[in-house]
């Protein structure tokens, strides 16, 4: 059945327009998904295995897939234009190479992913079409994506809520001497009964395993004291989520709670801080000042991001982008602290950009208090 | 604590002397996770955050990454030497190119992963050094990689014994009226008690989405007659599988049974003949004429792959690959038959080629018979 429209239409062929390219060619599992409706997993899985739109000015698109992609491609995608190539006896750049002739772009100005095509695969479009101009098309697709359709927001939404209801659900069931081997699985099982088809990703990060980044969970005992991270991104169908929550086992010590209070003071003045206008750069300085009028030293290098079929997106809420935020934007907003020693905070909600300010879609439960696993 | 070392030490020594390079340098999450023994999982859910290995022909390896996961990079590699960059207050490329020219490599011939190193980070990288040669070295890796040591192949056995323990085991207590997502789930739920720490693929394809390639499983339940063919890859902390095996629902049709029997026979008679000196090609045309003894069309692309921590690897059983097959190679060996009304045929098996000949490692079950789900 072929997928729900939800791209934005007129805004990416006004960006289109704007950009002066005669086509722009999506190669990345997001953009050809956004553009094509075809969400080829194998984009992922076997990353030379291409699958590419081609998007020209005057319209006319067309999708190139695998062949073992091509029935399920033709099912999901609303480009009627489909063409395949056959793995190791076609290169899927000649592929291009031919549809861009036909159309008549071999001597025009294109947009490609070049932060996505892998300079091997470059190399080879840019000897194949000599006279064609290539450039960076990637900033296109991405101030696109990065304002959401309605529908795109509800289903984020719907994301964002299972994803934080599935690590509140095993936070509550979670207890001493149960591994946080055991506690990310109850994460996980909870994901997909919630409805996730995938995990993107799922750190859980515990004891004097917090304050890194993305360490693997072990067999190991939670005890009390214990402070436990957990950062998930599950996938609902194709639209993703990025949830972070922390628990404690058996009471906080008075610091853990403290430094707990203030971070979370941190992430929620800057949400409050959030409207459009303001820019990436400065949501990252109030959190930079809150957490020194704390007394703590904010560590970035980013607070936070644009969320959606890519993961990190634009706007990332870092110290040198002045990009300013707009409505529609998704932001996962999570100021991070890893304090060797004691502990690594990390609190991570969706929150949508209004006219008038942002609003958390992330509500299943107050993350008030540290959550205490008896 | 420190991986342990699994990676061929001296096979890669004499590779990068034969290469000609003066240093070669990982960037692809299987090669940096290969050649230093951290497992950046950010590498594949954040591209751009790029984690690196540089390893010079005189020996001195550095370890590359994001300040973010410079902790449990200290903690997992057995690289003493680790760099890290801050996240957009510099370019990960910016701090390669300090450390080449540190190193003395900056007028020498650098071997880079260009299959995987994206079209911009690498002309960022040859606008840096201007005059070092920069070449493809994805061979050099992908040629070590394809010979397995003795801990690797009892990681893959494993791993390949669970996958397929889980399969089973979900066809055993799978019924009429479970729908596909819910047969799906008890795979991976099955996965993860087994031991799997992430799923990286699982398609669930039956009965009229059965001869698509990788379609999504549906809220539909499964009715007599469905043909169910899974295809699972999941991981066991980093070490991986990719099983796949076939169901009926009900009792199967002449039809069914005796296109099941001739596709297992043309996967059994081409691990019969897979040997040392065996090129990849004749395994593939072994296919194609065992197919035409039975009175079927080989569709390809390719009948198998080698297996490791890039999922698809060298050497891929195609019809253009005259590589020859090796001792300790770890190859997925899986014809696939897509016959459109009728069904999609796939078993997919994890097989080591030894001196005299290749052992199935994928033996926890048998596949003679379709397996009838009541």
């Amino acid at each position: 059945m072929t997928r729900e429209k939800l791209m934005n239409v007129e805004e990416f062929r006004r960006a289109l327009e704007k950009s002066g390219f005669d086509a722009v060619v999506a190669v990345s599992q997001p953009n050809v998904f956004y553009t094509s409706g075809a969400f080829i997993t194998t984009q992922k899985s076997i990353p030379s295995r291409l699958a590419m739109t081609v998007l020209p000015k005057e319209g006319g698109d067309v999708l190139l897939v695998c062949n073992i992609e091509e029935s399920l491609a033709r099912t999901e995608s609303w480009i009627e234009d489909v063409r395949s190539y056959v793995e190791f006896a076609q290169s899927p750049i000649s592929l291009l190479a031919d549809v861009l002739t036909e159309k008549g772009l071999a001597d025009g100005r294109i947009g490609v992913e070049k932060k996505y095509l892998s300079a091997a695969f470059y190399d080879e479009l840019v000897e194949a079409l000599p006279r064609t101009r290539f450039e960076a098309g990637d900033s296109l697709f991405d101030e696109v994506r990065s304002i959401k359709t309605i529908g795109e927001i509800e289903r984020y939404r719907q994301a964002g809520l299972a994803t934080e209801r599935a690590l509140v659900e095993a936070f509550r069931e979670a207890k001493v001497g149960q591994t946080e081997r055991e506690l990310r699985y109850s994460i996980l099982d909870k994901l997909a009964r919630l409805g996730a088809s995938n995990t993107n990703f799922a750190t859980l990060a515990a004891a004097d395993q917090s304050w890194h980044g993305h360490p693997p969970a072990r067999d190991r005992e939670l005890q009390p004291g214990d402070l436990v991270r957990v950062d998930v991104g599950a996938a609902f169908d194709v639209y993703g989520s990025d949830v972070a929550r922390m628990a404690v086992v058996g009471n906080p010590t008075e610091l853990q709670r403290e430094i707990y209070a203030k971070h979370r003071q941190v992430q929620r003045k800057a949400i409050e801080y959030m409207r459009p206008g303001v820019r990436a750069c400065d949501v990252f300085q109030r959190c930079v000042q809150t957490y020194a009028e704390l007394g703590i030293q904010c560590p970035g290098p980013h607070v936070g991001h644009g969320f959606g079929l890519g993961g990190h997106e634009i706007p990332m809420l870092q110290p040198y982008n002045t990009l300013e935020l707009r409505p529609n934007m998704l932001i996962c907003i999570e100021p991070v602290v890893m304090l060797k020693g004691i502990g690594g905070f990390q609190l991570e909600d969706l929150v949508l950009v209004g006219e008038d300010g942002a609003e958390i879609l992330t509500t299943y439960a107050d993350t008030q208090e540290l959550f205490v696993i008896r």
